[in-house]
Order: C-alpha cells, then sequence, then structure tokens
C-alpha cells in the first residue's frame, strides 16, 4: 500500500515498528560495505591461473621479438591491441595499452586536453571556461578528474535509453563544451544500456568546439548477467561512417575480468588525437608494464576466453543481483517511496528514493554498520539535486552479507520516507 | 702521440689507415646498439625467480589485511614502500610507490606543477616563463619532460663533483626558475657522484621560488660496480637539517635491479608536496599494481636483497664496462682527440671528442652498422654547443659484440679528428 495514503496514526505505528526493527540491527554491530564496484574474493580467485602463465621458466618475448621484461613498446605489445580492440570493438591499430587503471587513461588524456589540446585547438588550460556535459546518475570518479582540472561540469538527465539527447545536442552548440562522459553499456550506476539511437545521435554530433571529446568507457562491454545481454551498438564503426572519429575516445580495462588491482587497460581513439596522446606517452613513461600484458594474453587469449571468464563471474555476480532484486521487490515494491532498476549487467543498481530523502538513508545505514556510496556521489560536485539517487554495490559482501545489508536497507528507506510525510 | 703535432702528410696517411679499418667494418654489415641504458637478457635473467613468488595458490594479502589483487592503496603496498625507503634513504611515510615507471612519476610531478602548482603558487602554466636547470652533459628523457611541458632550459656545467653549484646558486635567485633535474649517484652520462660539499649546497638552496623542485633521481643508488663504491651524502636528512625539505622530489626504481619493463618506482617529498602529489593520485588513477609490488617485496625483502641481487648485476656488468676502458685507453689514450670517464657505477660512459665532431662520430658509426645515443642527446634540446659529448651505453650488447662496437667507435673517433685536423 502507497505510504502517501496512510493515515497518520497508521504511520506512526509503522515508524515505530521499523525503528524497533532498526535498533535490533543496530545491536548487531555489522561492518559491511555496498560503497564500491568491488569484486568479491571469490571472483578475484577467477584469475589466480594467470599467474601461473609467467613463471621463472617462461619465455617472456612477444610474437614481434620484443622482451617484454625490458624497456620498449610504449603502446603495449601487439597481442594485447588487439584482444583489447577486439572487447573494444574498434580497430586494433588504434589503440593504446596502458598500465592498470583505465581511469588513468582517462585523467591523462583531459590532462593533455589541459596541457596540450587536441584537434589543433589551444590548450583547455587557456581557453577559459571549459564545459563536459555530464549524464547523471554516472559515475562519480568520472566527475572528480573535471572537478580536479576546474572543468565545469554540467548535468544531463538519464533516461532509459542513454542521455538525454536532446540537451545533448542543444549544449555542443556551445564551444566551451570540450566533453562528455559516458558510460554506454550497463552503466554506473543505473545498468542501462544506450540505445541504439543515442548511439547513432553520438555519431552524428557535430559540436562547434573542433576539440570536442566524447569519452566513451566501455568498462562493462562483455560483463553480462543474464542469457539476453544487452547489445550496444558499435559507436566507432557509426563515427567512422559519419566522419566523426576524432570525436571519440574509447576505454576498457581487465579490471573486472581479471584484478581490479593488477589488470590491464586500453585506450582507442581516431588517428588525430591517438598521435597527440602516443607522443605524450612517448615522454611520459618508459612503456607500460609489458609482462602483465603477456600474463593477461596468455590466460584470456582472446575475446572467447574472455567470455569464458566472464560466464564464471556471473555465476557469482547472478545471485547477488537477485538477493538485491528480491529484497527490493519484497519489501518496497507498491510503497510508492522508492524506484530501482533492473540491471542486465555490470556492477550496480541505482535506487531512487523519495526526494530530500537519500541523504537520510545513507546516514541510517551507517550508523547501524553498513556503508554505502555517498548520496549525491552519483552526480557532479556530489550534488543531487533532488537527494533521491543512491547507489548500491552488491559485489563485494558475501550473499549473507549482502541480505543482512539489504533487510537494513529497506527498513531505512521506509523509515526515512516515514519520517518525511510525517513532517510534511 | 698527439694528433695534433703530427704533420699533414703523416695525417693523411693515418687517415687513409683508418678508412681502409672503417670500410672493414661496413662490409661486416654489423647491427649494434650502444644508445640506450637497457640490461642486457643475462642481466634480465636474474630476476625470473620473482616470477616464482606469485603463483595460483600464493597468498595475495599485505601484512595490512589488504588483498592486492583488488583496488584500494593508492600510495603502495607498505612493505614497499618501506623497502623503497630503505634504498632512497628517506622516511618510508613520504612514499609513494607507483607503476613501474619513475619516469612516469616525474612527468606527473611536472604535471601537477603546470596544472596544479606547489607550495600555494599558482600553477606553472600560469606564470610564464618557467625555467628549470639542466646540469649537461645530463639524462636526455629528463629535459624531455621539461621541453614537452614548453618550460625553458638553462644548461648548467657537469664538473667531476656534480653540477656548477656557482652557477645553480646564482640562478636560483629568480624565481622563474622553477626546479633542477639531478641524477647525483653514477650521473648519466657521466657517472660521477655528487661530492659531500655540492649535496650541502643542495640542502642549503634558499631559491626565490617558494615552489623550486630539486628533482634528485636517484636511480643508480645501488648500482655499483667496484668493491669500493661511491657513497652519496643523504639529501633527504641534508635537507631536513637545513628546513629545506620542501625543495625535494627523490625518485627511483627496480628497473634496473629486477626487470626494466616490469619494474616498481617509488617518490619521496616533504609533507607540503606529498599531500598535493597525494591528492593528484586519489584523482588519477585506482591505484598502482600492487601484485607487482608484492612479488618485488617477496623477491628483495629488504635492502640487503637488493644488495645481494646488485652484486649479480655487477658480475655481469663489470667485464662489459672493462671493454668499453680498456678499448679507450688502448685506442685513444696520448692522441689528444678525445676524454672520457671512468664510472664506478651506472650505465654510462661519457665521451668528449674533439669539438664540433660527435655528430660526425655518431653518423660514421651509424653507416658502419652501431648504434650510439643521438650527438648532443645529453643536452637541453638535443644540441651540444661544443658537438663534442658522446654518450656510451655499453650494457645491453654481449661482450663480443661490444668488443667489435668499440672498435669501431674507436675508429671513427680517431677517423673524425684527423678529418678536423686536416680541414683546419
Amino acid at each position: 500500500m502507497d505510504f502517501k495514503s496512510i493515515s497518520s496514526s497508521e504511520l506512526f505505528r509503522i515508524k515505530a515498528e521499523l525503528e524497533s526493527k532498526y535498533r535490533e540491527f543496530q545491536s548487531k554491530k555489522l561492518k559491511l560495505n555496498m560503497s564500491r564496484g568491488k569484486p568479491g574474493a571469490d571472483q578475484l580467485a577467477l584469475s589466480m591461473g594467470m599467474l601461473e602463465t609467467l613463471d621463472a621458466s617462461s619465455a617472456t618475448a612477444t610474437r614481434s621479438g620484443d622482451d617484454c621484461r625490458n624497456y620498449g613498446l610504449p603502446f603495449g605489445i601487439d597481442e594485447m591491441r588487439g584482444l583489447m580492440a577486439e572487447i573494444m570493438e574498434v580497430d586494433a591499430e588504434n589503440v593504446i595499452v596502458g598500465g592498470n587503471s583505465s581511469l588513468n587513461m582517462m585523467f591523462d588524456t583531459v590532462c593533455c586536453g589541459m596541457t596540450h589540446g587536441f584537434s589543433g585547438c589551444e590548450p583547455w588550460i587557456k581557453q577559459k571556461p571549459v564545459k563536459f556535459l555530464c549524464p547523471s546518475p554516472g559515475y562519480d570518479r568520472h566527475f572528480a578528474v573535471t572537478e580536479y582540472f576546474g572543468i565545469d561540469m554540467i548535468t544531463i538527465r538519464m533516461t532509459p535509453s542513454g542521455p538525454d539527447m536532446d540537451a545533448v545536442e542543444e549544449l555542443v552548440r556551445d564551444e566551451s563544451v570540450k566533453g562528455i562522459w559516458c558510460v554506454p553499456k550497463y552503466q554506473n550506476p543505473t545498468g542501462i544500456t544506450f540505445s541504439d539511437e543515442t548511439v547513432r545521435r553520438f555519431a552524428a554530433l557535430r559540436p562547434a568546439a573542433p576539440d570536442f571529446l566524447i569519452f566513451w568507457d566501455n568498462s562493462y562491454c562483455v560483463h553480462d548477467l543474464t542469457d539476453t545481454p544487452d547489445v550496444l551498438l558499435n559507436l566507432w564503426e557509426a563515427c567512422k561512417a559519419e566522419g566523426t572519429l576524432e570525436n571519440l575516445i574509447v576505454t576498457t580495462s581487465t579490471s573486472k575480468i581479471t584484478f581490479p588491482g593488477a589488470g590491464v587497460a586500453a585506450l582507442a581513439a581516431g588517428p588525430g588525437n591517438l598521435a597527440v596522446l602516443k607522443k605524450r606517452c612517448t615522454f611520459s613513461s618508459i612503456g607500460p608494464d609489458k609482462l602483465n600484458q603477456l600474463r593477461h594474453y596468455r590466460f584470456l587469449r582472446n575475446k572467447e576466453g574472455v567470455m569464458e571468464q566472464m560466464k564464471k563471474h556471473r555465476e557469482i555476480l547472478s545471485p547477488k543481483f537477485g538477493v538485491v532484486m528480491q529484497k527490493l521487490e519484497s519489501e518496497l515494491d507498491g510503497k510508492g517511496i522508492a524506484s530501482w532498476t533492473n540491471p542486465r549487467g555490470g556492477y550496480f543498481f541505482s535506487v531512487d528514493v523519495l526526494p530530500g530523502c537519500a541523504k537520510r538513508v545513507v546516514a541510517l545505514c551507517e550508523q547501524a554498520g553498513v556503508v554505502l556510496t555517498g548520496a549525491g556521489a552519483t552526480f557532479p560536485y556530489g550534488k543531487d539535486p533532488a537527494d533521491s539517487n543512491i547507489r548500491l554495490a552488491p559485489t563485494y559482501p558475501p550473499i549473507h552479507e549482502l541480505e543482512q545489508a539489504m533487510d537494513l536497507f529497506c527498513i531505512c528507506v521506509q523509515l526515512a520516507a516515514v519520517e518525511k510525510i510525517l513532517a510534511q
């Protein structure tokens, strides 16, 4: 029954009941964490075999004959450039394979825009103001990068088919808009995949700024959790067809395929931007860790090998996503106090609670020992104008802990809602 | 006998003889490379045991209980912070352990100066002009970093005891001078180690710029090649005593201890600069590859373990350095056409040929199949004003190749000298 149509006296009774349950949770002294999209220990175990691919007697040469132990190959080994191109669905010759962090490659790309510029334009630091479009709710660490460089962030509404493209098309007519952050598949945190039409409209964008960049962070490109995975239209090919490849930076990593802390990241760009970024690479480093690239290549081999590995992740993650869904439906459905997404892949759920209640829910959870992603984190500057969105990251805790955490979460969502309705 | 006191007719005879030997070399179709400070394959083999420290059944937790496979610990694992602090002779709490490239940590530090600034000052990009002091001959990739960022470079003469400190002290009175590049031990390429007095004068520097940084790139801190290793005075402690720790950035890596392409790099800084750089780390990445850090810790353990490993490198490198020294002495000594250093460690020899002859020597060598570091590379903007300095990197080729390369080199040095003297 919808909480908003319940009488005050009945609501007071419900509140007392919820408070009693909440106190019970507090007495359990839980210490659980659902804040980050971190794989659990059982997922990490899936890649331990990778450590066997290089031992004291292993050959360490690439097929080009370069020794992975020594200096050289600043753009990565061809084996991994090929493999990463396959999962990113781009051309291998346009790929740079880097260290262990695709976030780092995005950071360095924005940094390169600031200090050196793209497409022959002035460095962004000399073009004030510089603005980025931030579809929200979105990935907090994207927004943090642009905030670090003092770039103005404009919130774009996320719809069920992707960012509000009417707003995007309107805003890129402003020459000071230099980029947009996107997680196009199983978006962080909504879990939605951009529709074909959205992708086509991205490919067709003609921004006023010649140095505009779509950051297409395809972190969850192979991270399916169902038998009917979402299919993302290939923006790389669409941009080639439209002649807009210089608008596009594609990134991904194996962080959630092998090891989050010791994976391999990659970036693809059109020829112009690629030349600018390759030049930076030759100045900024002696080259990436090629032994770790070789390890990955030997363990994963090709896209087929990656998909095999992802099936094993799915077996571990599906029940966890099931728990979250089941708890949300059984505890919150029909009460008119929350709505949520039903992701078919990725690492997150996005829950919208009553406006003005997100911070309260997160605080209540924390005071009972369950840490959630900070309320507002999914918006630029950490400020959710409606104070409504909460990101749930169910992958790290074991299932029995996740059940407890979700029970508590549902109590807190109801408690905050009742408090709010009673105060009105 | 000094070439300059030989008669023309005799010189013509010598020239013909050298040309004949040179043509003989050309007919051998050599393909040798002495251009970079790259360890040879036998040195790489010394660290293959490190790959055994992590296999499918290994524990992957740090002593703090963090799983190295997962996200977290943006400043590195404590085990490696301790070990790197030991070899850098700094305080572990001031150390960030990063990826595989100390050059990358220096690049990022300069980049941070450009975009965000240090010591509360304006970003360098807003303070024009910005200048760096470049003791020369020096490390070409240092100079390349400052050139990439458009920083003006001022050449400082290298003396047998380090950079010309009179010039350094004079120039830091200019507020636009923001840094100096140093390789204080077994300097690249001269092989000299800065004297105690030089180090003390660095510690006592009071630059006009509050955001001045000494880049103390101690890449060869444990890379001794004799029983009587050079001892570098500890600048970290000297700066602490002088209250000038905020002038100092110390870096090193295991590139030439374990694997050049898959080592571990570290940086140490005073509390103020450290806070600025740590902040950048938390935005720029999900953290370094901690599994590779764990591998290094398990393999090397402590400074003693590092020194054991370095003894094995020395056994391989000493004969190579011996070949270079022996060839230089037997072929060039007493002819008044070249002088050279006698490094007790590190990776390089520095040879000064007659002014105006370095490019010619490098070109002659290349035309006979031996690639040297480009003439001029050891100076800012790749321009040696005297066209005299040549860096020799004898570590990569096997000994029989090195002998051939050095024979050719000595012929080319003489040939270029005779050409020059005859043209005068």
